[in-house]
């Protein structure tokens, strides 16, 4: 495999494109908004309307973690960087994932009954399908937000707040994530900015570029207070040490930060969402794939990070399988691809 | 349920927009390029760039379905109305659906080993999962477009042709195929037209506006040859009398069908693709949902075929959780909708 992906076009008002190639034509366009910015708030790069409102859905879920660590719950349940990891992940359900989640719950007294978020099938598809030729059926340990709501019930617990209802806007650890949020991404959030995630916890709407800017102070610590700073640097090594736990086999977050040898986190969120940041570089970045396509949004980091230095030759050719993916029929004939839009 | 879906904008050179919700925020939106044409090749009304070329992909097997019945391969496998359905179908892979396919296979002797389509899971999420529990793995039965195979095999094997390779661009199967879309839609298929479908097939991209001129003399016969006339409406009557067939449980081409009481036929095409025809109205509608993702298209067609008054009160309730659908999260809890973008 040879050549870059793309290279994207010059930053500017329009967003740019990704395509969905069959034969020798463009089947499927999905245009991204992408916003990358400094720990001061700067602009580095931006693609179409950087201040357009998004919900970063699980792609901030770093830093819905950071008062786990802050309150000193973390440590009081001796957490492991692949518990931290999983505080932090949208993971595919298998086995390594729903074990630890048990364990950690296990430590604390707890089972997968504490956890609100509901229980669906494994994204992880033979996981799934495991599942099923054991006659069973999935618990909110394959949730793939059930690491973070075991970070949730473990900071309740560890501050003495009331289990039961732990997701609702009202509740001190979701009124705790929420003045985080504010303060990471400099933000006020205004009650028509909250909606209820796909685990039930709220989300809330903030502008892209303000997004980039709190990955960007998460992984310099610039700006923020010193525990929080500390906070959010140890959050960021969990997930550098054990990506798998992050999302697992075949995901992009892994193998992306896997590729990345450290030089940058990565969170998917649903509806086309991604952010990264590079301590290295001070920059956050956080895109949007304008109609929520998970397929385009890795196309888009992996054309940003490589935009920004950060995919050595090794790394890139690694992750063409993802960023530049060949589609497959159900027999296995190469019948297209999809990337960058090329700049003309 | 009260109100209309929409209403659609003003027809023009604009796209239209299916909008997901959540919370108070536009979370996603998706671009929709539309064409509603005549038997005589009028654009009655169209939204966005109706020239646009497309992959129809399975939008158009009621077309790649016409063969079947000129050559007298039909009738002399002595098929029914669901067997014609299923050439005609993207199915779900339940039980009604394989079972009808063996059978067919095994009245000309065959069996799945003779369909060219790869196998793979059920769309039917509980048949895939009762299939996993069997321990068993998915055949070609399972494969999606099983039934428009057994009708390109049923063709060849009436012809005295050879059966395998069948899908190939170059067989006699697919040459007639090629000539019959020329035909019906009023193009020329250049070399460049022609990429792989997902089950092994030629698909031929063509202009938007002309495949809803297709299928405005699909259903109408007006223009075509009279035997190509006749096998047009034999296959939408089929279509019209076992919808199930063409898709199935909780898949909108079975339950638009079922609502609209015979006023029109519809197919789903992978890539945001959908057709209808209403012989009543003498009309063909195709649509593209630009960025590819389903949820849009079925909410488009809901929109255009009320647009164009083919609902009624009580079709358009029963459609309103496919069209207008409530996005609920793990828990079964509201989150958002998905609409037409309100006209201002």
């Amino acid at each position: 495999m040879v050549g870059s992906y793309g290279p994207l076009p010059s930053p500017g008002e329009r967003p740019f494109i990704v395509e969905v190639r069959r034969g020798a034509q463009v089947e499927s366009r999905h245009a991204v908004i992408a916003a990358v910015v400094d720990a001061d708030g700067r602009l580095v790069a931006g693609w179409g309307d950087v201040e357009s409102i998004i919900f970063p859905r699980s792609s901030n879920k770093a830093f819905q973690a950071l008062p786990l660590i802050e309150s000193g719950a973390a440590d009081a349940a001796g957490l492991s960087n692949a518990e931290m990891a999983m505080a932090c992940a949208s993971h595919g359900g298998e086995a390594r994932h729903t074990e630890t989640v048990a364990g950690w719950l296990g430590r604390l007294g707890l089972d997968h009954t504490a956890l609100e978020c509901g229980a669906h099938w494994p994204y992880h598809e033979e996981t799934a399908r495991d599942l099923a030729r054991a006659h069973a059926l999935p618990t909110a340990l394959h949730n793939n937000c059930s690491g973070k709501h075991a970070g949730m019930v473990t900071v309740a617990q560890h501050l003495g707040e009331a289990l039961q209802g732990y997701v609702s806007p009202d509740h001190p650890v979701q009124r705790r994530v929420t003045a985080v949020i504010e303060d990471v991404c400099g933000v006020r959030l205004l009650p028509d900015a909250f909606a209820t995630d796909g685990c039930s916890m709220p989300t809330m709407a903030l502008p892209i570029n303000k997004l980039a800017y709190g990955f960007a102070r998460f992984v310099t610590g610039q700006g923020l207070a010193p525990e929080r700073a500390k906070a959010a640097k140890r959050l960021a090594a969990a997930v550098l040490a054990e990506p798998f736990f992050v999302a697992g086999s075949g995901r992009f977050c892994t193998a992306v930060m896997q590729a990345g040898g450290g030089r940058f986190i990565a969170k998917t969120g649903a509806e086309g969402v991604y952010t990264a940041a590079s301590a290295e570089l001070g920059l956050g970045i956080a895109l949007k794939v304008v109609d929520g396509t998970a397929r385009a949004a890795q196309t888009a980091l992996g054309g940003l990070l490589e935009y920004l230095g950060l995919l050595d030759n090794a790394a890139r050719d690694e992750l063409r399988p993802l960023v530049e993916p060949v589609l497959s029929n159900w027999r296995g004939l190469r019948v297209g691809d999809i990337g960058l839009e090329p700049a003309y």
